[in-house]
């Protein structure tokens, strides 16, 4: 179960609204774009303002939507927000299928796999493509505009805005992928390169940091392995349920662990909402009372705790550590079963010097059985390879991949540009997606840098497209 | 219903047995590739020859099969095998699923909605991609292998090929896309040139020809319109079933228009057989006996007779003329389908000056109420420009459409290249996909110099495969 929860946590979602303005609105798509055999409908929500559109020839900026609410994407893409004035451009954000509101049979859509079957990432492209089509065509009374599309989106919303260039070069004219992990695949990236850089942010704050983690995982196990330990640990750090047994330690293990992998994806220079409140640079806060690995275990593991609440507990107003409540449900489900079909991404850590964690291999075949007996799915490894064209991604053009190196996501990252077109942009002090985020004070050069970097080249496929068609 | 059946005159078959060698295989593949909704497989057929074949390097020959039995476009697409030999590679082709053997249901496959949905374009291509990483990749015990693959196809195996590089250039390097009426789409040309050009090689043979055929079918009512006209013409055109009333009248004047595209077709410069055995350069035999329009009706319908008899009866053993045997049921009932769901393309005639037809309106709102009763399907007339991109082929890379201008279907071919690598290779004698048929003493120089021109790509693809990665 561990990996499948780390394998949960690939977008991080900010629940702060931000005051953005925009109509929500529906579009009737098929259920089943590829196949005759179901003719269902259903609405897609979209967010939409067109304010600063110059409707003869601004480009429309889509964000596409990945798994969750898209009003959260949305108030946390500040980027694509400052940049609609200066070029008049249309905001978009669609909402991906069984998520949010877009529920193809409602409140049904879970219920077996003959509704849940049709959550795929080639289903929801097709679903924006219907959309571009009709923002641009057939909602306009006079007829085909000469509006470029630019495909937007970070994370797995990054991952559909490459894809999408990808498939559909003739509706989008260019994608900002921004940490998109498209190469955490089967045979494309080493399973335990994931927690090899989370180790390393860790480990850069402080080497004690890092020691004093690698260390904690013994220590806990030693610790609860007498009744007493289990009550001491319950007691010392507050948890809402008493361990128990070997399976609640576990499970506090493997909350660490996701603790410290979302701590490294929103490692901002300044304070963020995650769940609860952050500190700005997170991480900085959490190692700093990590600072001597060889202490006796109770007084690692309270050093440990105090760096842990960092994440749970900065304003000091949690009453108790509640191990279960670290995702909404209606993020998990969809993604749980989007990392059943298609999106299968290997993760492992080998522990030792490679990572500051316990050693878990990448077991398919217990992920397999996890899938087949609860989805009635079998897991195939190929097929976002088969779809996508994997490593080969010579054909493509017009897509930026940005990456934040403290980002745990970067290793399945493209982190070098592959031709004059597909470009790796790096923002070596920038965690997962930061680059989408609205500009702050607090930017650092490196982000201010790859924000203009995208600008640049946005107005060079705009000239590109406009003359030379 | 005219419409509908000139539709289906997309690919003629030949059925002439080639003697071509070829191992037949069968490949496991997902009934649906694009949802999890259901897990059923069934069996693909495929013919594979590596006689040739250097599998350390040897490219791979992908013949993107089309509608019909496998069998058939393997022994038409004789240059395929001749040049296997030069170019070290292996010869496979593909049958297209819910054609020939490749039947997702078995016997069933036809029976409802259900079952016959699956029958697409993408899925086709998506099965494609199945076979391609078998042969390449699983295989061979030793691990993936450096074979470029090419895709070959012609007139819908060429939308097929070009399509399959468009969606999935990593699994493909090249494609020769022969006589492929991409364009052949709603909003993308006129629905009447397809029998403008039709027109246009019944006058270039004679003009009295061209004035014969528009003169024959207002010669027909008038002649008709009496019982005894009926019956003359029942006995003097040989028909099998006597003509009784204007319905029988329309059938006669619909099946005349498709043996004239037919013959459009397959006007080779070579004796063929094409259902019936067929002269070298049919039209001009077809147009030998046409030499004044100015004749009374009755004998200018007899001069029609005998240029259609080319057709039906060019050995003389023929019995009677049959108005319905013109396809064989297999064929008929997949397109029919196909051309209900992705593959609608609107065909009409002006009459007068435009074409040597009878003026037929496109009338979608009858065709579409056609496909909803009998498979009850809403047609959409742009789920192709959706999926490839209509004309906005931009993106694309490393196709050359090859259209010969005496073919129909040409009208909606890519007829002028479209960048440095999307190549069009016009034949201006060759009828449909001429230059993929094995080579012939009476060849002209235009297919010589177009089959020399796609082995010079082919030979520059191979080396931008091993070079340029």
């Amino acid at each position: 179960m561990f990996i499948l929860a780390c394998s949960q946590l690939l977008m991080i979602i900010f629940h702060a609204a931000s005051g953005y303005n925009y109509t929500t609105n529906y579009i009737t798509v098929p259920v089943d774009h590829f196949s005759y055999t179901n003719n269902d409908t259903f609405e897609l929500k979209y967010l939409i303002n067109d304010k600063y559109w110059d409707v003869n020839k601004g480009p429309i900026f889509f964000y596409t939507g990945n798994e969750g609410r898209i009003e959260d994407f949305c108030d946390n893409t500040g980027f694509m927000w400052e940049i609609s004035r200066e070029f008049e451009a249309l905001v978009v954000f669609a909402e991906h299928r069984y998520y949010g509101e877009s529920m193809p049979y409602g409140t049904n859509s879970f219920d077996d796999k003959e509704k849940l079957g049709y959550l795929t990432s080639q289903q929801a492209m097709a679903d924006f493509v219907d959309l571009i089509k009709y923002l641009r065509d057939d909602s306009l009374s006079v007829g085909k505009r000469p509006n470029p599309v630019f495909a937007f989106g970070g994370s797995y919303g990054g991952m559909l805005a490459a894809w999408f260039r990808i498939k559909y070069p003739a509706t989008v004219e260019g994608a900002i992928a921004s940490s998109a992990p498209i190469w955490q695949f089967t045979g494309m990236t080493p399973c335990n390169d994931f927690y090899k850089v989370t180790s390393s942010v860790y480990r850069n704050a402080s080497a004690e940091c890092g020691l004093t983690i690698s260390a904690s995982w013994k220590a806990i196990d030693k610790v609860t392995e007498s009744d007493s330990g289990k009550t001491w640990l319950t007691d010392n750090w507050k948890l809402c349920t008493p361990l128990k047994d070997s399976d609640d330690v576990a499970r506090l293990k493997y909350w660490a662990t996701d603790v410290y992998v979302a701590l490294a994806m929103v490692n901002y220079p300044y304070e963020a909402n995650f769940l609860a409140p952050l500190p700005a640079n997170p991480i900085k806060e959490v190692c700093k009372s990590m600072t001597n690995h060889t202490e006796d275990d109770e007084t690692l593991l309270m050093s440990v705790f105090h760096g842990l609440s960092v994440y749970f507990n900065y304003t000091g107003s949690t009453k108790c550590l509640n191990l279960s409540s670290a995702f909404s449900d209606d993020m998990m489900n969809g993604w749980d079963y989007q990392a059943c079909t298609e999106m299968i991404m290997p993760l492992c850590t080998n522990g030792g010097e490679d990572d500051i964690f316990e050693a878990y291999p990448w077991d398919f075949k217990s992920y397999s059985e996890y899938c087949e007996n609860r989805y009635d799915v079998k897991p195939t490894t190929d097929d976002v390879e088969k779809q996508y064209g994997g490593k080969n991604l010579k054909a493509a053009s017009n897509i930026i991949f940005s990456n934040g190196l403290l980002d745990p996501w970067s290793s399945g990252g493209v982190l070098k540009s592959l031709s004059s077109s597909i470009k790796a942009l790096l923002i070596p002090d920038g965690a997962h997606h930061l680059d989408l985020r609205a500009s702050h004070p607090n930017d650092t050069s490196s982000v201010i840098h790859a924000r203009k970097t995208i600008k640049h080249w946005i107005t060079k496929w705009i000239f590109d497209y406009r003359y030379r068609k």
